[in-house]
């Protein structure tokens, strides 16, 4: 495991005001140092994620469930976001039935905000997985930027200069590092990222079948994919298959994540692997360093955890420069 | 949905009292319609999932919390059944924190029962998808063995008549049902179930790997194969394609779930989908209805979902049969 200290990156202004007042409107303005051990008798924290139906997170969450266990703490589950989150909040720790928050979902919508933000809160917060950017919140993430960057090389590596992308949802910030890391990667290879090979995603495999109808209508098709993550892939794949398209001969596919099916999917996927259960367990550590004291909150830490590039079988040479070099 | 009233079919006494004595152990000895205001304040359920990384658990999940949510209600995760059952069902409920129990999984190991069971309490319990045969709970589950001889009848229907069986956990009750119904279409159908066909396994893509090995060893080998579930099917097709053997052309799978990815899948998976989501919803209903005091606990009720078979890509007929009727 890799830590890395840096200070939180620059992001809109409007995504950091939305965030901090949602806190702010919590009314949480215990200070750590004086939180009353009454208070700490929930030793229960709040979880919120974005979709418990997904197994990128419900293998999170069992690392959550069990990092949290080891300490004595229990673990609340949210994960209805769009529903007035400052409501939640609020009832959650008014109530004292949590101690503190571990959010993997930056992109609160908060566009019903109820009153007016109040006194700055010290609300004990980790978030995870996706990140909300300069809002000075302790962070632990995956290296999306440079995960990214290496996927896209190894598209490259294997001779492929014609290279699209399946995004993600750009309310998230983590799809975007990860739209940048593509970007590095073409950009130092020389190669021209071109508009009409970018497919918009949102992380399921229904976009993934979307994005193989448009490559399918296209005339001039890329040779290979960055998928924003391995269920899109799948759903590409499924749709490309029936309409006759095979993988990798005909294109080479990369995702992201690693989910469990990957290795017996066929191909079997070529993907970065995300360490998740390292994810869940290390953001809840951090989140119990901060209530026992040993950490205080909102103070801009990041630990990074690098992600690993999986060499399987939807990724090949590309066949023209196989042609190109006599192969 | 269909809702059926049955008395609880009757299993083993010992694995009845081991699960009595566990609830028992909790001392939760409040009569429920004494609860008193400050014991609903907690307005929160616990639940006990067996994993929750597993893709068929967190879809149920997602529903739990939602209507959770509806109604009012938080939702603590327990899915570390292993670590003292009891300890952490004292935990809990001696403490206030949460009000009732929804339990995903009978396979209850107590084996070190601190303490002799007290008085019977009344805790308010709802157990779903496993059953707990002759506890008396309240019951939520799919119809396992009507499922399994309905997809059984499946492969029969397409001329397959040397059929097998992935097997699931036998220590859970439900693949027992579903082994059973398996057996009630092979008799019905004047079939032999030869004990060289079953392969044993836990609902993992690891065991559906292992049952592709020893099938491929086989000598004298099935046509056809009814999988505990889908994931144990996913490890059988990607272990038996990379041997050469093509699924549905060598051999027919039906599996069980519809998991996300049953679609999407190649050749997708012909499956008995469960009615998830439903049964998320509908356990937690029922156990929301005990809190509110419309359902008394412990009464025996048993709601069966149905499940539905969905016919696609992995089953086809029989090749000897078509051999034999001259297709």
């Amino acid at each position: 495991m890799s830590r890395a200290l840096s200070a939180p990156e620059k992001v809109s202004g409007d995504t950091r005001a939305k965030v901090s007042e949602a806190v702010e409107a919590t009314g949480y303005t215990i200070n750590q140092a004086a939180r009353s051990l009454r208070m700490r008798e929930a030793r229960t924290i709040l979880v919120a994620i974005p979709n418990m139906g997904n197994p990128f997170y419900s293998t999170i969450m069992d690392a959550v469930v069990g990092e949290a266990a080891e300490r004595g703490y229990g673990v609340l589950v949210a994960n209805r976001l769009g529903n007035d989150p400052t409501q939640w909040l609020r009832d959650y720790f008014s109530s004292n039935r949590a101690d503190g928050l571990l959010l993997f979902d930056a992109s609160l919508e908060l566009g019903h905000l109820p009153e007016p933000p109040r006194q700055r809160g010290a609300l004990p917060l980790v978030l995870s997985c996706d990140e909300i950017i300069d809002g000075g919140f302790n962070l632990v993430t995956t290296d999306n930027r440079a995960a990214a960057e290496r996927a896209t090389r190894h598209l490259i590596e294997l001779g492929h200069t014609r290279i699209g992308q399946i995004g993600g949802r750009q309310v998230h910030q983590f799809p975007n590092e990860r739209t940048l890391g593509f970007q590095d990667a073409m950009r130092k290879a020389g190669l021209t990222t071109r508009p009409d090979w970018y497919f918009p995603g949102d992380h399921t495999m229904a976009c993934g079948i979307r994005a193989a109808d448009s490559y399918l209508a296209l005339e001039d098709r890329p040779t290979a994919l960055f998928c924003a993550n391995d269920e899109s892939m799948i759903g590409f794949l499924s749709r490309s298959r029936a309409h006759g398209i095979e993988c990798p001969r005909d294109i080479s596919l990369i995702g992201f994540d690693d989910i469990s099916i990957a290795e017996n999917y066929w191909p079997p996927l070529t993907t970065m692997r995300q360490p998740r259960h390292e994810l869940g367990r290390v953001a809840t550590a951090t989140l119990l360093d901060i209530l026992d004291g040993t950490t205080r909150p909102n103070q801009g830490l990041h630990v990074i955890l690098p992600s690993q590039l999986i060499i399987r079988g939807s990724t090949a040479a590309c066949s023209s420069h196989r042609k190109a070099v006599g192969q």
